[in-house]
Parts: C-alpha cells; structure tokens; sequence
C-alpha cells in the first residue's frame, strides 16, 4: 500500500482498542483502577528505563507520562496501520507529500551534508540546495568578518522570523565567543506594526553601514514588503544614494525580489516551507552570528535527527513516540493543549516557534483527501520559560480543574559562569515534574494537590548548534508524525488566506464610507468609530 | 445575604437555565437552529450596538461573541443570584476577600488619587499608602533626573517582573519622549536562569554607575534572592567597595531586606498580591521610566476602571460582561482556551503578564469554603502579538478543530511616524475578526472555512499610561468577576508552594546520590544522568 492510500487513524482497527483501553484504564468511569502514575511507578520498577529513550543529541524521559505498555504497543500498532513508516519514508525520499501545493517537503534535504560521495550521487535539487548553501554562507562569512556592516537588520515574518530569531538567542553566548565584539550587531523585526521598525531604527543605527535582509519566499508578505519599503525610505532620508547594496534578499523569487530593488538575492527552493526554512539562505542571520561552522553544526544535528527519525524502529523512535503520545492525549485523554516550558532562558521563545510548527501544520479539519476530520487535530501549543512559569501560570497546572500535559527542557551545562544558578535551576525542573505527579494530600483543601499530572522532560547535554538542530528536527518529525496520523497534510497552509484578501477589503472601505454597506455591521462600527480619529 | 455566604455559581437557578439554554440554542444538537453569529447579524440590525460597551479609555465589541441576548440575561442573573455586587464592593472596600491568607485585596486602593479631602477621610491603611507612593516617586524622580546611574537593573520574578516589564514595554514612546536620552538604561532579570543575569550584565554595564532593584515582597524569592546576591558579587569584583547605595529593596519585608544588606527600602502593603502590585512600589522601573506624572496617569486611568466596575450596572459594566462570558465560553460552550491578540508591538507581552494574572488567580479546584469544584475554572490563556501571529498560530483558529474565543487588542493611535504601517496594522485586526465569523464556502475542502468562530475587540484610542492602567484594571476585575462566581478566593496562590519544596528536596539529593531512593524512579533516573555532566 502506497503512503497516498495510507487510512486515516480513525479507520483503524487500532483506533477502537485504543478507544476502549482508554475507557477501561484511563477514564473516571474506571474508578479506583483508573491508571496512577504513583502506582505505576510503584509496581514496575523499569518503568523509568522503559520509557524513557536516547536520541542524538536529546535524552527523552517519558516515563511520567499517563501511557501504559499497553496503550504504547496500540499506538505503535496504530501507526503501522496507518502506513506512518511508509509516509515517512516518502517524506524523507522527496515525494509530493504537500498535495495541495503539489510538492515536496524539502527540509531534510537542506540538511543533508556535503560530501564528495554525496555530490556525486546527488539530485539535481541536493545540487541546487547545496549550491544555495554554499552561497548563502559565503555571504554570511563576508558580512560577518567585514567591517562594510555595523548593524544588521532581519526583516521577515512567521516562518522567516521565528526561526531565526529563536535560534539566535538560544545560541547567544556560541555568537558571542565567536565574534567577540567584532561581528556586526543584529536586529529582528516582524510585525506590521511601525512601532517595531521604529524602535529598532532609534537604536542608532548608521544607515550608511546597516544592512537590511529581506526575507519572504514569495517575496510577497505584505508586512516584509512595508517594513522593507519603509526601511528603504529611512536609509534614503538618511543620506544613503545608492541603497541596493543595502539591501539583501532571502526569497525563493529572485526575480522578484530584483524588481524591487535589491543588490542581492540569496535563494532558497520552493519546496521548503516557511515554517520549516531555518535551514536554507533563511538562516543567513543565525549564520552571521555563528559563523559557517556553526551553521553547518546546526544542520548536522538536524540531519542526526533526520536520520534517528528514518532508521530507529518505531518502538524507540523519539519522534515517532512523541508523535503518538500527542495523538494520544489529543483524541483519548482530551488534552486540547499542551503547555512547553524550557527550563533555559536561551529557549525563551521556542513556544512561540512551536506554535507555528505544530498549529500551522496540524491544525486543519480536513484531511488529505478533502474529507472532513472526525478528530480533533492540533492542540493548543503555549508555554513560556521555568523558572518564570512557576510564578506565574504553574498554580494552574498544579491546582487548575484541567488536563495540562506539561514539556520541560532541561538543559545539563551552562554556558555561564555564575555559582549556583544552574543547578538550582535544574533541581526547580525536576521538582515541577515530580509535585505535578506526587500531589499532596493535606488536611486543608486549599494545600491539597491531585497529582497524577503528566509530563515529558527532553533532556539535553549543552545548547550548541548541533543540539538546538536536534531538538528543531525532532519537533518537526513529531508534529508531522501526528498529522500523518490524522491524515492531514501538514505542510500547506491555506487557512491563512482569508484574513489576508478581507483586510484589503478592509483597507479600501476605510478610505469610503460608502462602502461599509458591504461589511458585516461589526466590522463597520469599529471601522467608524476608527475613523473619527 | 453576605458576600461571605455568597451561593456558588453552579447552586443557582440560573445555572440550570444557562445550561438548557446552552443546549437548544449553541450545541450542535441544536442542528439547523444553532446559533450562528451570520444569521444574527442578518436577523438584528441592533446587535453592534447592543452588544458593544464604552468604558474609561476603552471600547469592547461583544458582538461577535457566541452569544444572544436571552443567554446575557442569564449570565447577569446568575451574577445577581451569586452575589457578585456585594462581592465586589467587599473587595473595593478592603473586606478580608483572601480568606486562606486573612488580607483584603488592596489594589484598587493604590490607586485612589491622592487630594486634600482623600487624606483627611482616608484610612490609616490608605494614608500609609499613599506614603509610601510619595517616596517611592521621589526616590524614582531622583535616579530618573540624576546622573548617578547610568543603568537601572530590576530583579524580580513573577508579579514583581512582569507587570513592569509589561509596561515599561508598552509605553515606550513615552518613556522616550520623556527622557529623551537622558534618563537611565533599564533592564529586568527574570530567571532563576544564570544566562538571563549573565547577558545583562555583558551589556557593558559600569558597575560604579549601575543600580539594582531588588523586587520580592516577602524578600525571600530563591531566584530574586540569588540573582540578587550574584550581583552583589558582581559588584564587588568589579571594585565596587560599598554595594548597600547600589541596591534598593521594594518589599512588603523591609528588615528581611535591610539585613541583606541593601541602601535603601522601598515598601508596600502586605495586602498587596504579586500579581497585582504593579501600582505599588514594585513599579518602580515604570515610574524611573515615564516619570511620577506619567506613573500617576496610569492610577487614574486604573482608578476610573475600578469606578466603572463600581458603578456601572451589571449590564453595561465592561468587566462584569467580560467575566460573565469568560464563564459563558469556559462552563457552557467548553472552550478550554482563550486566545489573546495585541495588535500592538508594546502589547507583546501582555498574554504572558494576563497568564499569570487569570491562571493563578482563578486556576484552581477548590472553592473559597474548601469544597471541590464541581464546574471547570481558569482556562488557559495564551497568544502572541498580531499580525505575527496570523503568520502563526492563526490557521489553526480557522480552520483548526477545536472553538477558541480570541481577544483583539486595538489601538487607534500610533505613537509612531511611518506611514501606511497603521491603517494597515488595524485593518488586518479587523479582517481577521470578520474571516473567523464569516468563513468561507468553497468547492475545494482545503479552502473551506467554517465560520461562526467568536472574538471580542478591545478598541483603544491610544497607548498611553492611563489606557494602559484602565486596560489592566480592566482584567484584574474580570478575573475578579469570573473567580467570584466559580466561588473561588482569586487572591491566594497555594499551588505554586509544593514545587518550591520539592526543589530544595532534589538540590539536597544531587550533592548525595544515596538520597536517591527517596526520589521516585524518574527524578531518580534524571538525576543520575545529570551527575554525569
């Protein structure tokens, strides 16, 4: 059977034992032998080990997991009948997995090294990707060790944003011990939103030697499109003449993107989406600030990933097993979110890049076939930074009335100096996991925790480049492990596309009064009173 | 009947009613008669403005809400029935609403202007405050117009953090139209996490011209107290000989400060929450920032919201409507999440500071006379500023399985000179509110939207420091109003309390692996490989 024939998660045989042992070990209508994971651990002493499972890079304990041996074997036997392997395999080859948009998913690709062997074996789109590479970091090299450029500016929303960006911070002290204080410095902006630009341009930026990079595949977002038109007002205002050599473009339409006016264009193929395009010219800032070593380090732990996600049996596949997990707190536990809480202040805005990964790809309600999911499909993705959380939102994970399947990222070596900050940081980690799963009982109502909370906790020896590419590519496989479950394409994204031609309509009624008749009285009395001002 | 024997919201008649109604008219048994939001504009010509709401600063449409007017009547029944008037005037009045604590909520009065006639009538407790706002302003006038210190460092976690980060971010422009260049740098230390401490001060501080603000109100927080003490020794090493006129405690404890040794105390009252005490001295980086002036615009702006949550009727009270139907989606339509979306840059932050303000206030299973919770309580909050976010997560609040009410935040104004970003920005908020109800019918599935899918837009005239102080008010009573009606104290925090402990358990195992079989298997297993590194 081929993976385009694949059946849906729910046409499996799998799907209703799943159903059933659900009901039987995992409901309240199980009463006092609902699953306990005090018990668990109580009654097996393997548990920690069996469930929990090495990757490059990443150490996954999935032990305090509400999953029994039981539900796993189901769900592993789910996935097979789902033909995931096959899919996967499919995905991996370079088959028109996106159907939609007929398609590839390029991003392993991007991460597959250079070799001579490989070269010579090469597709034409390795070739041509590798080429691109090649490119990208020979500019970034330039950019990096000239002194033409005191300021970098990324401009670039979503997918040619969030990446970036997070992969900046979280490797910070890697850029710092690599450029000293030579390299140029860098700044993001996203937003439609002046304010941004506009506080980014008051960070005294010298227009003759500040560099824009503009990155939109389709070099069509309108947002990168205003933010770059306004960029070139301000380097012109600023007494800069010739501004092409100011500006750089990351996009997939060179042509494009030449028309508009740039002196240089850095290519990535078609078939990368935006939210998997940290590894293509995408990442030329990450690239700046790391150096090309660095850069290729990241893809290397991808690719590590990559290849940990093609060979390792399905039973000890990381992201085959947090796929399954996802699937399985979604459709027979109710989870309708999973909260990310990485314990690194490097990692600070991974949820945020998470939401893009998993909400943007799953999270649909049609399936492949155009036919409608019976399902729920992706979770409500959201989190923020331990141990911040704890004095925040954590009293609802601990005391709340819902089911909340918590992700710590510990991270074992710190890449500062400080005495006594990152093991306490670590033992705060820990200690949520363990009270979320241990409760309390107490006398007083108020001081009472339930426990039987579930959590993972991915582990990770240092945050290098390789390590963050791991924990990326993991992500990535996991989220489309769940949407191949739910026989979803998870590569297209169509349901951002409404929003985008009604504000043009929006837009043009703003300028005509006249027009409001052809809004929805809501939009037309903000619109009104929008106008007064 | 006493706010103290108030019913809870589920022993009320109208609860019943809500529920019946609820299932004829909103679920999808209802079949063809549903609610559906296109039919009732279509259907009343009146629903705009029926159902929008002005309040100080701030213009709320709920007219795109899942909601019809016999249910609005219902949910202020069900108001009436669980007492929340009396509710709400025991806590404005500074009764002892936080029972596990025995304190008042004293919020609203930090924000009561301070006038000749105020003194003379006021309390001991408001005249206490409004002392302590007087030093807390003189002391913030002297670093802001002095020139003793170049950069303002705040450390603090939680509610000491991000209410002031929050507003020092949102008001921006203010700040710098203030100052000018004049004023000092600031900067905020959240994390237990060394890397946080670490970049700030690789920021090339002058530690002899470097002010800490050590913000904890019991002056025991283990992250506040050891970033605190790292910067004391960072001080020292870099020859500061006498650190007390470098550090200034704001604390609710000013003799736990003093013997740590700090220059300088600056205090509130007991009965202020963390999450709530941005108005005390804990927001001090505010006031350095915008000046005493602007900080006091920020009170009346906060003061006119609490007058409007006094006076107004239920009908017409903008945070009674709001807790109401936070009640309405989370208990009735079973929204488990509600999506929050500043269309502003200096909003950013605002879901991250609302998360802490309604998931620890009202994330909670047992009620305020100790009874379990028979009903769902705080939903989860979460969100990331517009237009990113359409670049995000959006696809799945269109064409994604699950219902999840979103909040657009909107500012008339800009602070800002770029031209086109604005309109643009707004008309994007509006596009998107309008695709989520209108949908959209089309042969290919993958283009189908369904529609009927609720927002509610808070429309500001600018971003100034009293909209802000009026928008914050704003959610803390409709935190107020949704907690007091699930019968819930809004005010306490137990939660966050067993993980603090279990943390100094595991720090205390990591230095004594033989302290390992006290630990369950996991943290166990995770401990072991940690020792490793």
């Amino acid at each position: 059977m081929s993976w385009r024939d694949r059946p849906r998660c729910d046409e499996t045989p799998a799907w209703a034992l799943l159903q059933a042992h659900a009901q039987h070990h995992f409901s309240a209508a199980a009463g006092g032998d609902a699953f306990d994971l005090r018990r668990v651990f109580a009654d097996d002493a393997r548990r920690f080990d069996d469930f929990s499972a090495p990757a490059p890079h990443i150490f996954a304990d999935l032990s305090k997991n509400l999953l029994d041996r039981d539900a796993r074997a189901l769900l592993v036997q789910l996935a097979r009948e789902c033909r995931l392997p096959e899919h996967c395999a499919a995905m991996l080859a370079g088959a028109p997995v996106n159907g939609t948009e007929g398609r590839a998913a390029l991003h392993p690709l991007l991460r597959l090294p250079d070799s001579g062997d490989g070269k010579r074996d090469a597709s034409q789109i390795a070739r041509s990707t590798s080429a691109d590479r090649q490119e990208m970091l020979i500019f970034s090299e330039r950019i990096r060790n000239g002194d033409a450029f005191k300021d970098v500016v990324h401009i670039g929303i979503g997918g040619s944003d969030l990446g970036p960006r997070l992969a900046v911070q979280a490797l910070a002290p890697h850029t710092l011990e690599c450029t000293g204080a030579r390299g140029p410095r860098l700044h993001f902006v996203a937003n439609m939103d002046g304010h941004e630009l506009d506080g980014v341009l008051a960070r005294g930026l010298d227009a003759a030697r500040t560099l824009f990079v503009i990155a939109s595949k389709s070099f069509g977002t309108a947002e990168t499109l205003l933010n770059a038109r306004s960029a070139t007002a301000w380097l012109r205002a600023q007494g800069v003449r010739d501004v092409a050599p100011h500006l750089v473009a990351v996009t997939a339409r060179p042509d494009v993107a030449r028309a508009f006016g740039v002196g240089r264009c850095l290519q990535f193929a078609d078939g990368v989406g935006g939210r998997y395009s940290l590894w293509s010219a995408i990442g030329l800032p990450l690239a700046i600030a790391l150096g090309a070593d660095g850069f290729r380090a990241l893809l290397a732990g991808a690719h590590a990933m990559d290849r940990h996600f093609a060979d390792a049996p399905l039973e000890s596949n990381l992201p085959v097993q947090l796929g399954l997990l996802d699937v399985w707190y979604r459709n027979f536990l109710n989870a309708s979110s999973r909260c990310v809480a990485p314990y690194h202040h490097g990692l600070r805005r991974l949820p945020a890049y998470l939401q893009q990964l998993e909400m943007e790809s799953n999270g649909k309600s049609v399936d492949a076939r155009g036919r409608p999911l019976a399902v729920a499909s992706a979770p409500v993705i959201w989190g923020e930074p331990g141990t911040n959380a704890q004095h925040a939102f954590f009293q609802m994970l601990h005391q709340g009335s819902d089911l909340v399947p918590v992700e710590f990222i510990v991270v074992s070596q710190p890449a500062h100096a400080l005495a006594g900050h990152h093991q306490a940081l670590i033992a705060n980690a820990l200690a949520q996991s363990r009270a979320l799963m241990l409760g309390q009982v107490h006398v007083q109502p108020h001081l009472r925790f339930a426990g039987n909370r579930p959590s993972t906790t991915l582990l990770l020896d240092e945050l290098s480049p390789a390590s963050l590419g791991a924990l990326l590519a993991l992500y990535e496989h996991r989220t489309f492990v769940a949407g191949s479950l739910w026989g979803l394409n998870s590569f297209d994204q169509w349901g951002v596309e409404l929003g985008k031609r009604l504000a043009t309509g929006i837009e043009a009624a703003w300028q005509h009064p006249t027009a409001d008749a052809s809004l929805d009285p809501s939009s037309a009395g903000l619109l009104a009173r929008l106008r007064r001002h």
